[in-house]
């Protein structure tokens, strides 16, 4: 619970983003990973913002320092803890939401939840900045994962109502994802992005802001994996997933399309491949029974437009207990979607390696 | 993980379709809560197949037998065990299937992950059976839930492609919520419940399935429960709805829809209704930040069609590892969704119990 | 915490001394272990009373019904709920502790905690009868851990002031651990038996009670099991002994006798043993930085004498807050150390599989 | 497990003796607490080296840096990082002990356990230094459990063979406890001060080490905290304690002394003070059945000598596996329990305010 996740695999988030820094503990890691720090950086450069023009201009240069957990260049076993410095916040942007909420936002909740007593600068604990560490943690679990032979990649697959749809739940292969992490904009159909970028334009403009769905496959991962019931593997990732901000929906395989489907169409077929089992198809999204099946892991994560807006809203304020206007100042991304999809492939990462970890135990 | 969940609240769940007993040990209630039977009785018996012509025809007496933590008919603090004799299970039904995997099912996944020891007759563990024990413990959180004014109540959004779209996340009240509950099929808008029931039936005469969305809602939440990131409200019910077999899919509030939507039309405004603050609308699903904000809690679930189906599959024999045809017998249930609306209620009602003591304490 | 433990294995303990039944589920044990059924009621026949002259003539025959987790003589992986019923239970002879609290017993305490509405009969579930369901575990965890080659036993250190310390922390053999667990009174020093039973015996006749120490071996577990810090053995397994009633002191290796030595006294060399690293004495219990060293681990376990004696005894009403005079009726243990043994033993074997399960992840 | 434990409080402590930093993450903490920053570097400078002729000469200048969860000097209810910079650690003097194992260390079982790939510098992770994060912990839960009247201290019961046995379990007050905590050499008895350094003197003198025991106790805690079996206050405090290097016992109350008492002497009678109620001894060291009593909580934990002695010892070569003789260079304390006595108010005082957490939720 709170800024603490896990089992095998363990997570301790903290930071706010106005604060001295953001960063995370990883506990349970296996001894002798040699991290590519690289890598990390070019995980967490996908993330930053200011790395493509649909982003906000802020630019917050997320260099991880290792504090510990690290000697020689490989993962000692011991907890890593991985500390991002914040510099360049400029807090006086905010001070006028202070006891004016913002719609859509933590502020009031997190205000009744901490009775007043949270950092509000920036959104405090609740903001976006705490995926930095995140996406670390992600970037430090792919390299153990890798080892094991399993990739995780995501993209775009809609920016408002622009939609990329060509994820094949079935045939999704390492190179394809690979591919996609390489690009700024991740789409398997290159042709609809200036149509996602015009979407993005037209919202910043407006003063405005867009959402969209994120789709991420794991390929690699053997069959029987995770548990049934409550430690499902859609419930382990959908657990991490839906503490993403922003997340209002998660979907495996068919997903709720499966709910427009006749049995006889949903189900998977099994086929010998060789040695293998497999499915013709894969609606199941590589979950049975809560396990996986061998087949490519796939989920769809669907993002709300970030709240942050240009436009007057009413709201109340906390001090006043009167209504309000709201004009929130400072520069905001008119759409995250293309930042999130390290976030969400960090997630998955992060759940594939703790599971992973509960079945050969290092 | 596994059969357990929890922190402040636990439960632990235990058995098999064909084994002895189903059941469920509660831990962490808070001591004093007078359990009326006869509303635990009615849940399950929502549950229970054989109750409306819609279900399976095979009658399985859910009586649950309570071995532990209830005194005088009072909850003692102690563990509550809740147990549920398994009777007339039919075996033979099954026996064809122990290696020839039922597609869709958990057959080859657990036969993986458990190296073949798994008890395969019903679907063992991964039956849907040890929904019943989760629905006891519903009930009982429920009733702890009624002591704090929490109201929490569900129904069929829609079956194959027929909708009922008439829940408003803003407006919901527990008045609605508990007429929902006393219905065989419920429904907001009856003017669809024929043509629901025609696709059941459709369905059951093609020796097909069909699935659907379960929506869900809560009333009463105060604000501030939950917690930011792994903690969220969000994370503590996916993570518990996903345990459900056959749901392949989760949302709160607005869900994907607000993939679709501007940040102007997604964010709720903010008012004071007398000395509350409340939402003018409720796309956020009660939920900011991962914390409560007040406003109804809803979800939606989404199932898959039931994999159980008579016609012909192809699928392949665990034994010979060759192709094989697979002629499922036995009586199943066209579409679980109505039975489906206890289950998903129960896990809000757990999730929110658990939110609710790590609050308060006890 | 409360009646659920664990992580990889876990346990969820339930009922108490005068209801229906007690308890355990275990969770997250490996599939495949052929459990043998006559080895598991030697145990609990270890456990019960009425076995030796030494012990309360109340007969408890502790049949254990397995209601799941077990197909065909094998655990499947999934959840084993093991259940005892209580018969025999003669509530009246407790009727009158309600209110009038008895010293040393958990029924102020209860009371507090669970305000009133705890089951007082017997103890309700602060009861001793709940270690039945723990040996009923321990007795399984020490099936899966036969399969690795690891032995656990002890035997009676002291009884009130005569004690037997043959016990060799280096040297200890899975032979002599068998050995004592074939024996009705567990002892190295055969000479001092007559004498401990004399001291039992004179507390019986005056209507007191003795308490005494076990001392508990485990060997054949391999070295590099456990955590620094939070995870130690150490912690891990003092974490379960506690949990047993009237126990008030754990040590390891030396223990507090280490505490009046020299370091250079206390520091066990290491020797080249063959192929295998070892420790020429075993000061340290087999546990080095919260970690197992692959020499036999050695605890020791402090266990008060039994609270319930016949003699007058200064206590509280709690119905009229006045002092009050208390007899205590029925039968009690003036010494429960012998039956004590195999719950020691089971709270080792249950940490000792869940930190192999921690390694090697099933 | 690991580096990480707890429920509603959490900590994860990262780090190694010669990294960049130590530090803790803790979780779970109420918002509002105004926190002492001076009264925390006391309780630092209370376990840092250098402060007493008896320890070592090496100075840690342990200044905590809050990076989270503090604004304007108060909690915010979001996960707090504390990190202590390491500097001036002098690595050269534990090179030759990368492969020759110091006796009575971590060295073996790290190696063994994290596969070589351990950090070996100073005992890495293994190393005492942890504990000044866990003071910060302590120091951090001693502010909040003093908003609720509750005190935790300890003094040196014993160094080697001198004792100070004037701890009166029924009797210790606050102003005892504060007392002892302004004390350099904390004692109830100053008589045996100088014995008791002398002791450490002649160990220092002949390159030896002594060890002893520290008793601590808690006053102010209400009756009805903790659970039965696992969860028991012993358990909760047992497992915290045995997470502190060099401790092999740990008691409550009587400890293993109640082992030798008879049950008529060993209970202890309730009796009506005023409004309360209470025992006239307190040979349970204030924990019935796992729960507290309201009676202060004493327990007493036994430190092994500093593994870290002067003289020529026989240990192997991990890299040759063949016998070698050691003699570790470096300044070591001859005896660690003075700077231990705030490292075990630490871990009462977190396992306190996590039990307090669980009772009132915040």
């Amino acid at each position: 619970m709170r800024g603490q996740w896990g089992n095998k695999l363990q997570l301790s988030l903290f930071g706010e983003s106005h604060g001295e820094a953001v960063g995370v503990v990883i506990d349970g890691l296996p001894a002798g990973i040699a991290l590519d720090m690289e890598a990390i950086a070019f995980d967490l450069a996908r993330r930053s913002p200011g790395r493509d023009p649909t982003a906000t201009q802020r630019r917050e240069p997320d260099a991880v320092r290792v504090l510990s957990g690290l000697y020689r260049g490989k993962t000692t076993g011991a907890p890593l803890c991985g500390m991002i410095n914040n510099v360049g916040a400029r807090s006086q942007d905010y001070e006028a939401l202070l006891t004016v909420m913002r719609p859509g936002h933590a502020d009031y909740t997190g205000w009744v939840k901490y009775k007043g007593f949270n950092d509000p600068r920036g959104g405090g604990h609740f903001s976006g900045r705490l995926t930095a560490p995140l996406v670390f943690a992600g970037a430090v679990a792919r390299q153990a994962l890798a080892n094991k032979g399993i990739s995780v990649g995501a993209h775009i697959q809609s920016i408002h109502t622009v939609r990329d749809d060509l994820l094949d739940d079935a045939e999704v292969s390492a190179e394809a994802l690979d591919a996609l992490r390489a690009k700024r904009f991740p789409l398997l159909d290159p042709s609809v992005e200036q149509a996602m970028r015009d979407e993005i334009e037209r919202a910043r403009a407006s003063g405005d802001s867009v959402g969209g769905v994120v789709a991420c496959a794991a390929v690699g991962v053997p069959a029987g994996w995770g548990e049934p019931f409550f430690g499902s593997v859609e419930s382990v990732l959908a657990g991490l997933l839906f503490s993403i901000p922003a997340v209002k929906g998660v979907s495996f395989g068919g997903g709720f399309g499966l709910t427009t489907k006749l049995g006889s169409e949903a189900n998977d077929p099994f086929l010998i491949d060789g040695e293998e089992i497999r499915t013709t198809s894969n609606h199941h999204g590589g979950i049975l029974g809560g396990i996986t099946s061998g087949m490519p892991i796939t989920v769809r994560v669907g993002l709300k437009p970030t709240p942050s807006i240009a436009s007057t809203q009413r709201t109340v304020d906390l001090r006043t207990r009167q209504p309000a206007e709201l004009n929130v100042g400072g520069r905001h991304d008119p759409c995250i979607v293309p930042r999130a999809v390290p976030v969400v492939e960090s997630a998955v990462l992060l759940g594939l390696l703790s599971l992973a970890l509960e079945v050969d135990g290092r």
